[in-house]
């Protein structure tokens, strides 16, 4: 039964390489729709707390997983020889950046080797993992072939499909976002949209790979763009006397051509500080301008310093060596435990090097390491707490903090996510 | 009776200085609710049209303005002695900017000290025309106390409520359109807001008038980053041969997050290329940096030059020279007939400078003044018209249009707005 054959009649084997905030999902996802997945990790950790039905992301249910693993519809393992196993790979590892905001494909490249060495005919390879236009035809597609000997389009297929997972939203999930599929040829492009057709409601197809990594970077521009742009907005507001957060609750009220972006102490997570970079990265290779990204990147850089100034400012007198601070939240955005390039470690950083001493409380993230220091969170809060800090910095406005009895009890605060709504004189704002 | 009292109970007069695309389906909007209304302006022309009932604004419909003149409660006058006669004053007068990019507040200066000069006690003035933070407390207060030697919150009442309307938008108009309000003390803002609730379903009332005027720029500055930064993505997508309106598409399919512009030979219209450099010129004063609107501001100015250059590319050995060229569309966008800051006539003047020859069809502009020479838009275009140019270029994308006739007929063409979906070889597009 060829492949066609096979995701017609749902008699496909999946496999997903890579087991984090997208694999494990997107294996979960697959398996609730009675299809096969085979799960490859490189780490034994990951791979081990599956086969033994325990769930570690916090968009899975716990139980969800466990029953799936039971009925033997998910697995997982370190060893690629067993590729042969299943008709489709989804890559879905980390696409970082390093310090010099350069891609990391080292993952990539890795996970493409593993599974060349063991690519069988008539298998769809699909990259799911973030990165700049061509990646797919330039990087992934010279791999399979040199190392298995086999010709795309008549030996195996290759497409890209982005991952769109916003972690926390509990109303998009992976089966009901819609999934934009380009392969590197008609066929590659059309067995991988009905694969996903199995188990997501809409699947739209672009006519290359390209097209399909550039529609990734598009959507996380877009959102970087306008986080910094607000970021911009709330400097100037704040020197002009205005409120920019009741500034933009009055232009959402216009029904149309405006969307609403919020200040902050600068971007966090796994795709909106990291994607655009992708594309800059290639446009310079180009010899081309990313303006936009460029500005952004500057803004966002300050946001940091700038929460630090406000800091002082709120304290007066007060030396920030001397003061005694706590941090509400450090996750990288409400109500998740994930710690990802979080504006928190970043403003963290700066305050320490400014000799500051801080505690800090997430009922999401109970320890970090701090510089190879290990933070514990606060157990709780409540106004005997919060009235023994001089200064409270709200990082990460988490919905289970009372924040009246933070705005009541406390002596001066910093609140760079308007979690406070009131307005009053020793609570500033970004 | 006081304003309160006469607000109360719908017995108040109203008065519109400025009867142009703000001003006068404003007037329409308050007389249709059976409030009375006196608009003013300084040139006869208008006033004389509007007291024949003749209409003069595409978004106004005739009939219902001539019924609102024949029932007595829409009128006009040139002389500012009659402002007595109303009790609230509402300023929609024109504020540009000049070539450097500055603001040109002498419009509402003027109409400030007229009616400055005729102010009565118990008067609200409401300021509509788009202007930076801070105009209307500091430019327009000063002009109203002095002149008059009446006292704001005391002896008169001031606020600023931005403008939203949108051009040939057929679902939201004047009276649908959520309404902004911020007086310079809280009687003045809520005076105001009861005013326009006689009239505007929904009005949103902000602590200053400063915020009002800041919500209106953040609007349309969160237009113009929007719009020049996917001019920018589409550079960079054609150098990269991507069809950067595809991944538009694709990216619209993301439910959540997203919010899709596009790309066009530069921005058009009296609001996205004029507002944000009110805000512009406000923060250089201060000392303070927008760096999201010099960036747009540089990419839109390239796109009039990108469109020549593909037009040239286009071309291939011919000479724009020697070339028949034909444009479709000088309005600044589709549907309309408004020529304000219009893309196409920055594109022209760059053909012009080039040498290039060309005629153009608008079936909503039949004529228009190109530095000096008067334009004649062609009567029709079909086939024949087409095929006899050399090169078609399309710079607003009419809806009455046939474009797979130009499609078919047409030897080349260049698509700035992505009129011609279907893609081929002599269709170049931004």
């Amino acid at each position: 039964m060829d492949l066609k054959e096979k995701i017609k009649q749902k008699k496909v084997v999946a496999g997903v390489v890579g087991m984090g905030y997208v694999g494990l999902p997107l294996m979960v996802e697959i398996a609730k729709n009675g299809i096969k997945v085979l799960g490859f990790n490189r780490g034994q950790e990951k791979v081990d707390k599956v086969n033994a039905g325990t769930n570690y992301i916090q968009d899975v249910a716990d139980e969800e997983l466990a029953e799936l693993v039971r009925k033997g519809l998910v697995s997982a393992t370190c060893d690629f020889s067993r590729i042969p196993e299943v008709d489709v790979i989804c890559i879905a590892v980390p696409t970082p950046i390093n310090n010099q905001k350069e891609p990391e494909l080292d993952l990539v490249i890795d996970a493409t080797k593993k599974i060349a060495k063991n690519l069988q005919k008539g298998q769809l390879v699909i990259l799911k993992s973030t990165t700049y236009p061509g990646t797919t035809e330039e990087v992934v597609l010279p791999i399979l072939e040199k190392e298995s000997g086999l010709k795309v389009g008549k030996d195996f297929y290759l497409a890209f499909a982005p991952e769109r997972i916003d972690p926390g939203n509990e109303k998009y999930g992976t089966g009901n976002t819609p999934k934009v599929v380009g392969g590197v040829d008609s066929k590659s492009t059309k067995l991988a949209a009905d694969f996903f057709r199995l188990f997501i409601t809409e699947v739209f197809e672009v006519s290359s790979p390209a097209a399909a990594e550039m529609t990734k970077i598009l959507e996380n521009t877009f959102r970087l763009i306008n986080i910094s742009f607000i970021n911009e907005m709330a400097l100037l507001a704040d020197k002009m006397n205005i409120d920019i957060w009741e500034v933009i609750e009055a232009a959402k009220t216009k029904p149309f051509g405006f969307m609403p972006f919020y200040p902050g102490p600068g971007l966090g997570g796994h795709c909106i500080p990291v994607d655009p970079y992708y594309l800059a990265y290639k446009a310079k290779k180009m010899g081309l301008k990313t303006s936009f990204i460029d500005t952004a990147s500057d803004i966002d850089d300050f946001m940091h310093q700038y929460v630090v100034e406000i800091a002082e400012k709120a304290l007066g007198k007060k030396l920030l060596t001397e003061a005694k601070i706590l941090i509400l939240g450090v996750a990288y955005k409400k109500d998740i435990n994930d710690l990802r390039e979080s504006p928190a470690l970043k403003v963290i950083e700066l305050l320490s090097k400014k000799g500051a001493n801080y505690d800090y409380y997430d009922p999401h993230v109970p320890n970090f390491n701090d510089n190879g220091v290990k933070k514990t969170s606060l157990e709780k809060i409540d106004s005997d707490i919060i009235r023994n800090y001089d200064l409270i910095i709200i990082l990460t406005d988490h919905s289970s903090v009372d924040y009246e009895m933070v705005l009541k009890a406390a002596n001066k605060v910093v609140d760079t996510r308007n979690a406070i709504k009131e307005r009053a004189e020793k609570v500033l704002k970004i």
